[in-house]
């Protein structure tokens, strides 16, 4: 309580005689070649790791923003001759509404009239085989198997075996699939990927397509080198980039990634904020049993009020457009703060110094005796052996003192 | 100017002549057990909590990725008895390509062969009541309603009562819906999800799938103790982690999100690195008005010329694929970042200290004579009163020598 | 060797006899009312920058997370006379199953009853023109073509000219689309956004829906005054606040983003934690050739083992729901952090003032003599102009004892 008091009472005075006085470290110069280079040199890394890296690799002088507001539009183009008919992109990409993931079907494998009604169970199914109804009893709905098991045993199909007669849409796609061949031609589509990004902490409004007059758009395709502003691209030029050959994607289909990276430096002119482009496989191709990408879906048609659905197995390209986007900006308190920071973090050079300083500088006892100045209960004289070992234990004070980051 | 002019000058000599002096604080030793072992072990807490939390917990030594690219595949399987027909996923799984976003139908209502006309408005709207023609006059459309009103009263469907005539849709969903039972079953259906990830930084590709050899996948279903390589999901277990009774889902519907978290170390084999799943429902299910998840979407025929439509309102599980990834690697920069704070830090412990030694250990006056030297305009006699005044000032002073983090 | 040997030794000695004891840099007092005076200052400048910046306004005290998990689910509502006929949702909303991007339809261009076979290509098509089969001669599908040559010659429908014949679907939609009038009345149509949102972090899930008894949700729309916890907007609305001209909407079609801002302080009740919304058109909207936003999809029918389909190009409004969180909660280790860095960074005014009082300030010689203490391997007697000269080299030295932060 007293002590506190006491404390207290200091505190106010302090604030109204010591107030205004200013404390500095005493500081003690060695005058030490050796020392004053390791110093300096050390100085000298720490100062150059700031400027070089900190600021002019990493820009720390910036404030920085990495995850912008984007928007992407795409679109698909192109016709391809399917068998005697020729077919146009409605026919191909799915979903229609273009956002920032769109396939194109590259291959088809078309079950036509589809009904509901009962047939025979593809062979491959377990214990699908039949010789008589007995071995189809069981009307479970088998996880492998079509569908649900009427407990017949009917002619498969217009074979000589037999396979249990299953409930479901008929015929069953294994057998009756149609396997059209793969849509080559697919390597000259084009996709067209518009796409906005805004940051919204600097208020810029950037898009990847640059103004031109006339029919540029409707013609031009994009290359890296010849034609930067054009955001058309072909699929065979997105294959390539994606170190992939278009022949087996229309085999197997698979998943691509187009990035567009946008790396801004908003002190210089917005005007030179251009994005770039690359492409990737998303899919692990690795012979998984379930590489690459297909799915199924039906057209339905009703004919004297019965439903009939064409069933396809497409197996395309799907395009996941993927924007990254990072924008930095000069700003004054991190520019200070680490400013702040690069002229503390030399401390390091003290904190250095002053251990070899107090261990293998010959004489170091002087400098420690000078450092030093012991103060106990008793006050008792000085001696060397004392100093030399408070040697070390100044280096953590020096820690304290010194280093800074 | 003058002075501006001196301090060049000097400044060129000191480069020229104090360059290579060193410069170290001088430090007073005060052999004192109490404060030893206060600056000791507050000393040792900030270590600790350096060591501990910031290296080994926080692994501060490795630079880390948080945001990777990712990429989703899901595909459904399953099917299900459905009144005396058999349906499939093509039936119920919308949409159809297999992004990261997937929903299953669970319990239909729907509305056959709807086609343009004129009918009967639902008793249920506004001012649909009638008698007479009278009550039907206006022909704006009202929000509430479901068309267009001609105008005339006419009976409601083969009800007694009468309703005004509208011109939408006929019949209206509201009167001619089929309410199809749920499909239970679909508790056994499966989504197989396939997830790649990519962490640009480290180069690293990963997939959730073990290649195994074989149908393994088209055999197993996951399970967190006996098959967590399997990316294949019973719907019930879903449901079931998610907390969510599957009955109640199938009469509402509702949205989960399946998250898929990678946490990688890549100081260690990247083979280690393997995701981990987890399932929440993300929609609200407070008794809203609108709780769950419900659309509407038709199938469109046409009979002699007319267009027909079967409307659909279905009632099903979104499930929405969230990918999180984090990976850290060893790297040279935050490691020497952090170690340097972590020692600068230690500095909190002389602040402390300083301020006991300077107020509450007894003979203060001694320690803060040998601490401070003043120095003024007139230079005064040094008198107890003015040291121990200037005792809490130095405080301040310290915290500019001292702490660093 | 030996020295490392000594070092070790002395370590070892250290830990055992100097390891309690204390140390403290010795201070130097400098009675200066104006030196005092601008240290104080100073700092009080940091001190205000850190309160008031980075405590109050940045909120440093706590911690955040930024990337929550959310969850969207849209769906729309509105009738509209097109024609004679009255359009519901299911035909212009798309895709249906009502995810974070939704669309409808606000003008449509129908193409009806197209089929394979062959027929004339449209004459703005380059070489399309011609006067005899010669002139459609080669059966490569030109990419601004509609389909394949046959290579004859035929009348442009019903035309006196002639273009050449091509295989695609016919007839080819330039020629035959009807152009449909823009749905007005889509200015009433509303939008109902369900947004769920989960910080994990903190573990808390809040819905931007207040559940409210009756038909609250079937009847209110959104408004910022009047009706801030209405999640239902009109589209109206929508264009309104991003800027837009409906009726060129209407035209052009367009991407308008609806940004939900979560910004939460679960220092105080997470009730309090409400989302604002606002909404900017995404895609740029200088004339470019391509503005605004459309596409296409088909309707397919089956006429006596026939396959039409009926071809729309359909412009309309595409809804990005992009959601924004961030949240804050009071975190003991960042206090902590930030406090330390706090205190330690007023070590910015000894740097300042120390570079004062040693060049600026009369009789710095004093000073300097106090301060500094010079020791070298001949230990000179100290002369001014020394000290003088060390004056400079002290700066760098009191940087690594001061600033930090």
């Amino acid at each position: 309580i007293c002590e506190i008091y006491m404390g207290l009472r200091e505190f106010v005075k302090t604030f109204f005689l010591g107030f205004w006085d200013y404390e500095t470290p005493k500081v003690m110069v060695v005058k030490n070649r050796t020392l004053g280079i390791i110093y300096r040199s050390v100085y000298l890394l720490v100062t150059t790791y700031f400027i070089w890296y900190v600021f002019i690799s990493q820009k720390a002088y910036q404030e920085s923003e990495t995850r912008p507001e984007s928007s992407v539009y795409t679109r698909m183009k192109g016709t391809a001759l399917l068998g005697d008919t020729m077919q146009d992109m409605v026919e191909y990409v799915r979903p229609t509404e273009g956002g920032d993931v769109i396939s194109t079907i590259l291959r088809r494998e078309v079950t036509y009239n589809q009904r509901q009604g009962v047939c025979a169970e593809h062979y491959s199914v377990p214990h699908a085989n039949c010789t008589s109804d007995l071995d189809c009893t069981g009307i479970e709905v088998s996880f492998e198997g079509h569908g649900q098991r009427t407990g017949r045993c009917i002619p498969y199909y217009n074979y000589t075996f037999k396979t249990c007669e299953i409930r479901t849409w008929c015929p069953i796609e294994e057998f009756a699939a149609v396997r059209e061949p793969a849509l080559e031609e697919a390597i000259n589509f084009t996709v067209y990927i518009k796409n906005t990004i805004h940051f919204p902490k600097f208020k810029v409004l950037r898009g990847n397509i640059k103004p031109k007059r006339g029919k540029y758009l409707s013609r031009c395709t994009y290359n890296e080198e010849t034609d930067p502003y054009c955001p058309i691209f072909r699929l065979g030029y997105i294959a390539e980039q994606a170190r992939e050959n278009f022949s087996e994607l229309c085999q197997t289909g698979g998943v691509i990634g187009v990035f567009i990276n946008w790396n801004c430096d908003f002190d210089m002119d917005p005007s030179k904020c251009i994005p770039t482009y690359s492409f990737r496989r998303l899919d692990v191709r690795k012979n998984l049993p379930s590489s690459g990408y297909n799915y199924r879906f039906a057209k339905y048609y009703s004919r004297n009020d019965k439903e009939f659905r064409t069933l396809i197995k497409a197996y395309g390209i799907r395009l996941d457009v993927i924007v990254h986007g990072h924008a930095g900006k000069f700003s004054i308190i991190p520019t200070i703060i680490n400013m702040v920071t690069a002229m503390t973090s030399v401390g390091i050079c003290s904190l250095i110094c002053d251990w070899i300083l107090l261990t293998f500088i010959d004489k170091n006892e002087v400098y420690s005796e000078k450092k030093f100045d012991e103060v106990s209960e008793e006050s008792p004289p000085v001696t060397l052996t004392d100093i030399t070992l408070t040697s070390y234990g100044s280096i953590h004070s020096d820690l304290s003192e010194g280093v800074a980051l």
